[in-house]
């Protein structure tokens, strides 16, 4: 069974907003085995709208649509889909009875733009969205379902999550064959020397599996994926061969984010971290404490990012960074092991780079990252070289960090 | 002149990889006058790269395609394009001189699969990919221009910028009329009340002239644009119609992110900022030093998840926070001061709020969020409550405290 998605959204077109709702739905969709084949973001014009609509019903039986469904001109969704389905709008009270519940602390709010948001197509199943004004509406035309969603990521997904997946579970009368993904991670190898290594066991595989490499900041994730064909311990076994062919680069035998294995780790340990950021500026920080459950291993940080705050919070003396500069092993180890002290935890991560655009030298060009890692054995540090863009350079200093300290906990 | 843009792999459709490189593309094309009008996501599949193509360009004579051009079995990309422009791969001198010069220093990656990356289409000009192995690729077929780009996002916008741009530039024999975008950011207003107000307005516009609304974590972003109908003149004075119609919820008259705002105003005042962060951990921080020239006025931050950084790193003492618990007036005001006077800077920020899922309670449910701002004039707090998803609750906290300092900036 396969569906496929159209975001709607003159803002996705001009570069305004990046559609992130896509990946999600297409996540959700796998795991009840519905196939996404195709997404597709169009203008907020019908005539665009409709076409999107006829080229993804020639394709697929189901369709998820996003946006367009706020209560201003610009949005036309709701407006286009009465047309497509040949049917009218009427008020729902249902919607109302919500929408006077969700503004009852609001006056302002209950205008008549917001009563049109309780006009609903007459045709169309309505389902409740808890958070928003926008209804969340299904259609039906013979075989043919789409679902409009607004395209406000935490309704959506609220809406996904608690109506929309489980209304398209009870549609599927024929159990579908599950959608297989099982991924692992390896670092230290080029990719095309892994795959050159593979090239026995991606030969020997079924035309139904699928291999992928999904290289990225040091880090190649390999994913085995499987659309029905397979079974659970068909794609097991074959996930085990491939575990052990890549053992010597293994970090990971899930798709897990990096902070998320280290987390696991650590609150199994009862074992705690804090961080002491001058290029990654606090984005290992956000890393660390960005799932639930966190503040079970995470402590801290000390964000230095002028040297003013290396000297006096963090102690590192300032004929330290005078003599070795500041982005230097001396004061990263410095700084690693002062901010383990002063917030008392078992590991910490320092990190001193120069993520540019300006800011490099001869010596230490832009990129140039020293990470040092205090533990209760000893201080580790080392650099690293990690390209010339801002973001880039910090995002996989982050990378290096977390896979540094993932070798440590494995190792100790 | 429209152009699409076509992204391949299987990654984008299982949820894998957001797709970020669009929006980038969307933005740049629009700056040379060419509109986006459709994105859409691709199975690495010949025969579904190949419909995408076709449909693409019964629309449009201008397609970009990202992804699928790596080394491994997985990426068909440039096999696809050789059958669809009917040619053969030949080995480039070139471009082999410039994966051997790439990688000198890592004879590993210089195997037999990292060969195959200087085979290139016979027909296609290639451009250079100065950061990576896989060649930029343009093909030509009468009026039609395809463009095939890598999928990293850094390979891929260092080649837009450097070679795509420009050559597409060349390739535009007519001037094009500019496509023109004007934004400006409101808050402190529903947007069904702000479309009601500025019902005159929108019906006084031109047909060309778009106005979109664009509410995000309590911001709406107001958008007016003129796909080459309208001179800059006009356009101008249309937004200047609109800026004083909203004078009232105005926060920014550009697109720049807040935190672009609040650097503006700080760098040239020479003053500067740090940030005491609980529920936000790091990403406030983060945020501030996201973008060059940071190093002029974002001095640090402590973030002190655990209590005990509270009490000891901030000096909050543990005695009010068990008066008035962790997310609370007191407790915000004494971590912003404590850690406006440590890092000595003009300004802070502190954050304390219970960002979820746990941590809640009757009094002090999930999203429940302090902030205070320390400023040479003295400090404020604020208590906002922002939802119940931990992303969503730490995401706008975040624009919480960037629109109160943006606010305490212009009155100060």
């Amino acid at each position: 069974m396969r569906a496929e998605v159209i975001t709607i959204g003159d803002e996705l077109l001009i570069g305004q907003v990046v559609d992130t709702n896509s990946a999600w739905i297409a996540e959700r969709l796998n795991e009840i085995g519905i196939e996404l084949y195709q997404i597709t973001s169009v203008h907020d014009d019908a005539a665009h709208i409709k076409d999107a609509l006829d080229e993804a019903f020639s394709r697929v039986n189901i369709v998820l649509t996003t946006g367009g469904l706020g209560p201003t001109k610009d949005d036309i969704t709701k407006h286009v889909l009465c047309a497509y389905f040949d049917t009218h709008l009427i008020e729902d009270p249902h919607v109302r009875a919500h929408i006077y519940d969700l503004y009852k602390e609001r006056p302002d709010v209950l205008n008549r733009l917001t009563a049109t948001q309780w006009e609903v197509p007459a045709c169309a199943t309505i389902l409740e969205n808890r958070v928003g004004s926008a209804p969340l509406m299904v259609f039906h035309k013979g075989d043919q379902i789409l679902v409009s969603m607004p395209g406000v990521p935490y309704e959506m997904k609220i809406g996904m999550e608690e109506q929309i997946l489980p209304y398209l579970q009870s549609q599927i009368t024929n159990p579908q064959s599950p959608i297989l993904h099982r991924t692992l991670q390896v670092t230290g190898v080029p990719e095309s020397k892994l795959a050159i290594e593979l090239e026995d066991f991606e030969n020997a595989m079924p035309s139904d599996l699928h291999l992928a490499y999904l290289p990225k900041d040091g880090i190649i994730r390999l994913r085995l994926s499987s659309y029905g064909a397979l079974t659970e311990e068909e794609m097991e076994n074959w996930f085990e061969k491939l575990r052990t062919l890549v053992a010597n680069y293994l970090i990971a035998d899930t798709d897990d984010p990096l902070e998320v294995l280290v987390g696991k780790i650590l609150t199994e340990r009862h074992q705690t971290i804090a961080t002491a950021e001058s290029c990654t500026g606090g984005k290992l920080a956000s890393l660390l404490n960005k799932h639930a459950g966190s503040s079970a291993f995470y402590w801290g940080s000390i964000i230095s990012y002028d040297n003013s705050v290396k000297e006096h919070v963090l102690g590192v003396p300032a004929e330290m960074i005078k003599t070795h500069g500041v982005v230097s092993e001396e004061v990263v180890r410095r700084m690693a092991e002062s901010v383990r002290e002063t917030l008392n935890t078992d590991f910490s991560i320092a990190t001193s780079g120069i993520a540019g655009p300006s800011g490099g030298s001869e010596t230490k060009p832009v990129g140039t990252v020293w990470i040092a890692w205090a533990t209760p054995k000893g201080t580790y540090a080392e650099c690293f070289h990690l390209g010339k863009l801002r973001e880039q350079v910090t995002d996989r200093a982050c990378q290096k960090a977390l896979v540094g300290l993932l070798r440590i906990l494995k190792e100790e």
